[in-house]
């Protein structure tokens, strides 16, 4: 070890989905959308001003935070945007959980919570799911430092009914509490309308699932002024610029796309339920997901043998194999008809071979 | 104050330099790029195809590293790729100034660096510059957790000699050197070399101001591969995928084009140059720069007055007010001849106004 060493901050680092180089295969892994951008996404690209770039970008990013404050009817000053959700959830972290005391979320959730946690020296304690996987409201009403949980849950896919969020939020008004909405586009109930209602409410969500736009990093946080302030100073902390002149640009002509933006997501919903009525049939157990994705396992194969089977047909999902009680769980992103049928035909074929 | 206030990280935030929204005014208050970039960042654009946007971007940005990586004669592993140097930086103080012992930085300088020290709660020491804005190799003898400063020196503009770095590298093999090259490509000799002679040096570079894409927030640091890993960790541990996939491939183009960086580059130089003697024959004084920009006074009036005539007349520069003895002085972006000559003219007619 160098001198030099003693000073590093050392971490385990998040380990995203992988990301393969190959052509023809089969991407469910990482809960992408499978339909392009709003048609708008791809003019701006064409005709955006490349000389533009020569100059900084608007560091508040006002053109977008506007674009948001109208699509959810909330003030400007209410939305604070970044580089994906997770860039908003490290500044959340950063700017509000900074306790003694431990930041509450599930054990099964999205895995980048401890990791934040750990980087940035944060206690924190993991509360268990209930065997069927749902969060339990009562479970949240012991002294934290904060409280944070996507709804609905990933990789669970469990949606939380909204009385059962205000009911943690009334419980902890010294904390804040986070929704974390990636996904709630696909048929979940928005916290959104809690943000007027208490002052301790952030919401969170991103582009990269029902917007199609993964590939652009854009996500966003809604709370009152005060909490957006705070969020802005510390970001101004650490990156006055973080979102470039052009996707800025390319978010503005997303979200004002709204019919195209329901259509996608009222798509992706009708297939997810074909795909649940599917793999029922072939025996597979799961949550209901209300996301774009669903999280299964087959009680008949393991979940690593399944996952390799499909990898060889060139099907990539998520496995995460920690803790124990989801080993034999796969997350499956939900794409195009097409996709989902030709992956319920390979499980049938596979399935078939297993009993024989 | 609320309850949930008290788990608060305030911080008194950087305040970049104005953003205008008017047309038709001269910008030279953020050391921007005069010059379009590279042809081939249009092309980029407009052939980019949206549909891509849909899945994640690679999140080691492996084109923009290897593209650096062939620029710099440097293995791909050496670099690491960010959301402008800001966000490299501000990674670099959370992964390597983990130390209780105060890291080291001029006063005069980025004024980003205590604030990253101020909100990451990293104790610093700000070592006075000597009479003429030089930085003292001597000063950074002593005990510390770190170091940093730009070469050239900004604002000042002042540059340091390969030698004088490596002195202070020496004498610090304890403690990360971080050499912030935001300017050194309008004539400065790069530390690059240092990085394969030593194990504990940063070197930072920026696409913002040499590359004319401030707008597109890319920023690099090269360094061994194990500090290189260490800085990934971090990274992994905040927002996995930083790069988006537009600004990968823009940035990919720019740094493919060679010769017209190295145009650029020497046509700033030259209207940097001519700017020097006009303003020396004004009366100004200043710092030899051998940056985008001339820190410059008159010692007949007052940075704040000079300030502001030249905003009246739609002339934005920089001003800083701290510490007092830069309090007079104003940081002038070398725009375009034209740009130039009109501002000679107008500070001219500005200065005879003020002798009668």
């Amino acid at each position: 070890m160098k001198d030099w060493e003693k000073n590093v901050r050392t971490v385990v680092p998040y380990v995203p989905g992988e990301q393969p180089k190959e052509k023809n295969i089969m991407k469910l892994n990482t809960n992408e959308n499978p339909y392009p951008p709003a048609p708008g996404v791809a003019e701006v690209l064409e005709t955006f001003d490349a000389d533009r770039l020569r100059l900084y970008p608007d560091p508040l990013a006002a053109d977008l935070t506007d674009a948001l404050a109208d699509f959810y009817h909330v003030d400007r000053n209410q939305v604070f945007a970044g580089v994906g959700s997770d860039d908003v959830l490290a500044m959340i972290f950063l700017t509000f959980f900074n306790s003694r005391k431990p930041v509450l979320f599930p054990d099964i959730t999205y895995s980048f919570y401890d990791v934040w946690a750990e980087m940035l020296r944060i206690p924190y304690e993991q509360i268990p799911l209930d065997h069927d996987f749902f969060i339990i409201p009562e479970d949240y009403k012991k002294e934290n430092g904060g409280i944070i949980f996507p709804n609905p849950n990933a990789p669970t896919g469990r949606l939380m009914e909204l009385s059962q969020i205000e009911e943690i939020i009334q419980a902890n008004p010294g904390v804040m509490v986070v929704v974390d909405e990636a996904y709630i586009d696909f048929g979940g109930v928005s916290a959104l309308p809690l943000v007027d209602r208490y002052d301790n409410v952030i919401v969170v969500q991103t582009f990269s699932k029902s917007r199609s736009m993964a590939g652009s990093r854009i996500g966003y946080a809604i709370s009152n002024p005060c909490v957006i302030k705070y969020l802005n100073d510390v970001k101004y902390s650490f990156n006055s610029y973080t979102m470039d002149s052009v996707t800025i640009a390319l978010g503005v002509a997303a979200v004002k796309d709204k019919e195209y933006f329901e259509k996608t997501v009222q798509k992706i919903i009708q297939t997810r339920e074909w795909t649940k009525e599917q793999l029922r049939a072939l025996g597979f157990l799961f949550a209901d997901s209300q996301s774009n994705f669903i999280f299964a396992r087959h009680p008949k194969v393991p979940g690593p043998q399944l996952f390799q089977a499909l990898k060889e047909e060139k099907i990539f999902v998520r496995r995460f194999g920690k803790p124990e009680r989801i080993a034999d769980y796969l997350r499956i992103t939900i794409g195009t008809d097409e996709q989902m049928q030709k992956l319920v035909k390979f499980l049938k074929t596979y399935l078939m071979e297993q009993e024989t």
